[in-house]
């Protein structure tokens, strides 16, 4: 195979208790982009359609990635890479993660799966770091394993795929407003409460037990997060509104989408997650913020091959 | 029925990662109750033997455990209770519990079963309350579901059982010196570092989902506590080196008991967990602190009827 086509999930990172550990991947939206061999050992962004990104391999998210591969890889031919990009940048649903994951996922399908899917997320990694100076994984696990994964440990870096529940939908508002994922980071505190603590890991175990045992309620009750929500929702507007609004409509719980501004709800059944999105539609044509909505099936597949 | 004799098994709290919220019941170690339905509305603690335990209602657990149920239930009767006391007060393997659990569960028996097992573990925590003041959940909840459960939430209680992989044994050493639980809690810090909450959730969530997958390297990999262990291990002769030296011994990993002084391995299969107790005896007998020490399978059952 010298040339691949393929998606590349959004993701959700943290989901609401999973504060920097857990993440989920979309179906309805991402990037697509084309990989090909090429016989030069470089790695080379060719086109880049729906925003203006650096093609500079070392500035582009997909370049640092795919480089972190071609270094381990021993292969001595190199990549093009052609992105058509539909996730906005600073939406907070993995638009870097989409396009580092999505790069190194078609590499090693080109060069005959070579590495793990845990070596993948590691290399996506380094085009995350250089979207947010952090080398976070939880957007880019679950764009490479699909579904839901947890980050159990960083050093080492060990990923635990969850399952995903038949059901399990998503929808995710996107305020047209840019919040810097470095900036999101800065507003949170480095220390909380015991108290709030204990909360948080009853609450994400809780989320977990829900996810293995396809128990709706029980993922509906654990959505809570008591330590990142309460900050960074001041810089979204509605808010509260929206998720007020949202679990009147049906929706289990929600939260932010990874940094934000993006706002997520979970659901059981696509009409229900339909009808999130009308109450979310509603709750922002009321104060006039411009967004794009989006509602998507939890892709248990991951970055995957379109041609 | 107007009597019953139940079996009330020891138990872990926290077990490394869930501070607070996880639980397990063990199968050899445990208290025994006989309790009997009386005429008048009263509850009568009537012999306790094995330990010197205050008599009056009042001021012992099982007294005001079941003196929660009997509020509840409109019996117009009441119970007396025998109490075979074999896990030792202050040992850190949930003494209090086994005993207002236990009480409640009988009662519930002779009752007809009128409550649910989340009612029980709500008046058993009546009893926690006397012992330490804090009303925590997390020893009654295994003692009475039995296997592993998570407190998701207090307010409202919210208990989740998780499923126990087949071949999990403990081994548990109790150094026979004193930590009150109120004491070991006193020392703890009221705030932590996001980072290490970080660490702790991802540890919990792994921990789930090792439980739920029967993966026992992935329990081992999470069996880890950067917050509340590093504390209270000071007050504990050579918990390093036990821990150590069982894993060594093979353990899966390990920790304090509850708020200590007792300290628990966990391992896959009779013959590891075995060999763990002898690396800590070993360990214990080198310096000459006395010890009791326990093997078991993790009881899936929970209080049980003997006769």
């Amino acid at each position: 195979m010298e040339e691949i086509k393929v998606f590349c999930p959004a993701t959700i990172a943290n989901v609401s208790c999973g504060f920097d550990v857990l993440g989920l991947a979309l179906d309805s939206v991402g990037d697509e982009m084309v990989v090909r061999k090429t016989e030069e050992k470089v790695i080379r962004i060719t086109k880049i359609k729906g925003q203006d990104l650096p093609l500079e391999t070392n500035k582009n998210v997909s370049g640092v990635a795919g480089l972190a591969l071609l270094e381990k890889s021993g292969y001595n031919g190199g990549f093009e890479i052609e992105i058509d990009k539909r996730i906005k940048p600073g939406s907070g649903i993995g638009s870097s993660a989409a396009s580092s994951a999505g790069a190194v996922w078609a590499m090693n399908e080109l060069l005959g799966r070579p590495f793990s899917k845990l070596e993948l997320v590691q290399f996506a990694m380094q085009g995350e770091k250089l979207a947010s100076d952090v080398a976070h994984a939880d957007n880019v696990a679950p764009a490479i394993y699909g579904g839901f994964t947890l980050v159990r440990s960083y050093e080492p870096l060990d990923i635990v795929a969850i399952p995903t529940p038949d059901e399990l939908f998503a929808t995710v508002i996107h305020p047209q407003i840019e919040i810097k994922t470095s900036d999101s980071r800065k507003i949170l505190k480095t220390t909380l409460s015991l108290e709030k603590g204990i909360k948080q890991w009853g609450n994400l175990g809780g989320l977990i037990a829900g996810l293995f045992q396809s128990d709706y309620d029980l993922i509906g009750r654990s959505l809570q997060d008591h330590i990142v929500e309460p900050i960074r929702s001041i810089l979204i507007p509605a808010f509260d509104d929206i998720k007020t609004n949202a679990m009147a409509a049906g929706a289990l719980g929600g939260g932010i989408s990874g940094s934000g501004p993006s706002i997520f709800a979970l659901s059981k059944g696509e009409k229900i997650a339909q009808n999130v999105a009308k109450s979310m539609e509603a709750t922002y044509k009321t104060i006039g913020v411009p967004f794009d909505i989006h509602i998507s099936k939890v892709n248990v597949q991951g970055v995957k091959k379109l041609a």
